[in-house]
């Protein structure tokens, strides 16, 4: 078993660094706290004798080193980057889960064939930048280098000068290393497992993941002198498209999910109409294909919305991923080790996107989650216990040791 | 006849300071840009042997004396301050309208027997502090000074800190001036002069107006991975109200308006539901048992809608004003004037609201208002003629003359 104590200090120590205003973090990528983050979990890897790299996407990946060095390493990690109002866990859990592996491997002086590589992965959180997951779909080659590093923030700020102004773009190519497997550890963000009471959620899926950016346009006017039938009122165009989603996320639920949580509005004046405004969609679901309906009737429905208003949209995909199916062999290796350590555990879909889910495209890949309070998280008052920590910690462990081999 | 070039040389001269993104300015009220335009102003007026005045409020009386100094002056005027992505017109035709009275005065030598104080009131848009009109309103007796003063836009900066630091804070009292007669030029505002190919409103009421703030509570979340009938999303709320704001402004228009121009969600973060959701409803109506209904509605409304997403709210009112009667003979001498001038006129009510509303209940008030193209104003691309420009400002003069008597 591992150290729980110890985890649960070290996750209490990151979350120090980009403290939050209601007790949870707010430690965006590439932004100095994230730096400053960086920096922590270095000093710890080195402490624990592992060897840094970092490529050009500003991932980092500390490796213990095999008995047999020529064999793949055996992948085990998250990110640390937070939402600006995040959790404590979401990430930092799955990163230092993978510290605890190896520094439990080192207290109990046990050696693995494969070299075990610990991973921070930038930008998983999209917060800052759309879209998520961004290193790990880079990574995956799903996503292009050239076209995320020009990526802005709301200050218009680049990602790539960004990454580079923090001092963590290293210069080894991205997704150039060969990956035995690839192990996440990471809360649940969702309430089935607290509500089952069930210790261990075994990933066997993820759902997909469809960002929509819509701009419509309407015509700035007097909200007391210009006529209701005169209006092309831009506010009320992103009123209903937020309706739409909800509508069509409601018509698929449980088999999907829709929301509008980035909202701007120009000029955003009391008394003027808004003549722009600019959104996210976000819509998820474990079927492609109800992705693909909903995809559809949302680009219907605003056509539609504007045409009534008379204004004019542009629509965006700013992120998106498919459907995963995790590797049956990675999946066992987890199931076997909640087992084996007596843990209750079910198999769970995860509704967040993860590196994980990039990963498994070019590697076998797994996922363990824990339960988190009332299933929150996104917020900064989400919360774990340090026993659903350490029974997380405890079965990555020994999937981990299970595949580097002994 | 007034000068119309030199009336419109000196909009244009105007329109120079704090310019907008589109053609337009960004002038908003007690910033640097306003500080700049007051003193342009001031040095038009000292040139045309005024004596300016300036109260706590930083409203500006520039006065041209009368035979008989003993007699409560004439006022005309209205403000300098804009929107953020303001037209060139919108106010400045009035204070610079008022400003080419006395100036053609001084031409033809003609002295009358009231005083003429030329004003630029602050804060008339409300768009950087709530509510609009703040300086008349003070005035007239209707908004608290030591109240106003605390008010803070998006930054947190307090009203009364910033007129003081651009250094139009005055050491008048407010309100203690006794005027005669109060007349406003302004743009219309609205599409009625242009349809009609009328030159001259002559404005008999003005509508009133109620700014309701809304303050939606839900809960931070995960877009992802909470599910459906989990969420309590504050960014679904704010669409509902200003849904029904619509709805509601659509049952009772054409004698009424409503709209939401102004948002703010947090954490605007495209995969966190929205915890809470900030956003000003305003609607207006001549009626006020309409804007009284209304505002009932609304009030019904948010809370049906609250209850059903189970969030909670807060409603603040931020501004309000009646519906305004001008005063009869003021009108009388503004529709002399366009008939004496062979100008087309008709009765106009003011769908915007003016200092002029605030005057009005303290002195016999009224206001002359000319056409602006296709109706377009808080638009940067607000636009009128110089023909129309001058005859209101002929219009003016003759009422302004006549009231203050030769
Ligand atoms: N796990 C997580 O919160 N990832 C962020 C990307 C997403 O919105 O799913
Ligand atoms: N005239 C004008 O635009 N005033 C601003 C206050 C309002 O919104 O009516």
């Amino acid at each position: 078993r591992i150290n729980s104590d110890r985890l649960w200090d070290s996750i209490m120590e990151m979350a120090k660094i980009g403290p939050g205003i209601a007790g949870g973090n707010n430690r965006q990528t590439v932004t100095d706290e994230d730096g400053e983050g960086r920096r922590l979990f270095k000093r710890w890897c080195d402490a624990a004798g592992l060897e840094m790299g970092l490529d050009e996407m500003g991932t980092m990946f500390a490796r213990r080193e095999g008995t047999d060095p020529s064999l793949p390493p055996v992948y085990v990690g998250s990110h640390l980057d937070t939402q600006p109002t995040g959790g404590k866990y979401d990430g930092v859990l799955g990163v230092l889960g993978g510290l605890e592996v190896v520094r439990s491997l080192n207290d109990l002086g046990i050696k693995t064939r494969h070299p075990i590589v610990v991973t921070n992965w930038t930008n998983e959180e999209g917060a800052r930048f759309a879209p998520a997951m961004m290193a790990s779909g880079v990574f995956a080659g799903v996503l292009d280098q050239a076209d995320v590093y020009a990526h802005v923030d709301k200050q218009g700020k680049k990602f790539g000068e960004e990454l580079e102004r923090i001092g963590w773009k290293g210069s080894e190519k991205v997704g150039e290393r060969k990956i035995h497997a690839f192990f996440e550890l990471h809360i649940e963000q969702g309430p089935i497992l607290e509500d089952e009471g069930i210790d261990i959620g075994v990933v066997t899926h993820g759902q997909g993941l469809k960002w929509l950016q819509v701009t419509l346009t309407g015509k700035e006017a007097h909200t007391g002198s210009t006529p209701m039938p005169k209006r092309r009122n831009a506010g009320l165009g992103m009123a209903r498209v937020i309706e739409l989603v909800h509508e069509i996320a409601m018509d698929y639920q449980p088999d999907a999910v829709g929301a509008v949580g980035h909202m701007e509005v120009f000029p955003n004046s009391r008394n003027i109409i808004a003549g722009r405004t600019i959104f996210t969609i976000d819509i998820r679901s474990p079927e492609k294909e109800v992705l693909d309906a909903m995809d559809g009737r949302i680009r219907e429905g605003i056509d539609t919305i504007c045409e009534a208003l008379d204004i004019q949209y542009k629509i965006e995909q700013v992120g998106a991923f498919d459907p995963v199916t995790f590797d049956a062999g990675c999946v066992k290796a987890i199931r076997d080790a909640a087992e084996r350590l007596g843990y209750s555990h079910r198999n769970i879909v995860s509704g967040a996107g993860h590196d994980a889910c990039w990963i498994n495209r070019v590697a076998p890949t797994a996922m363990v989650m824990c339960p988190c309070v009332d299933g929150l998280s996104h917020n900064e008052a989400e919360d774990i216990t340090k026993e659903w920590a350490s029974a997380g910690a405890d079965v990555l462990f020994h999937a981990v040791v299970e595949t580097a081999e002994i």
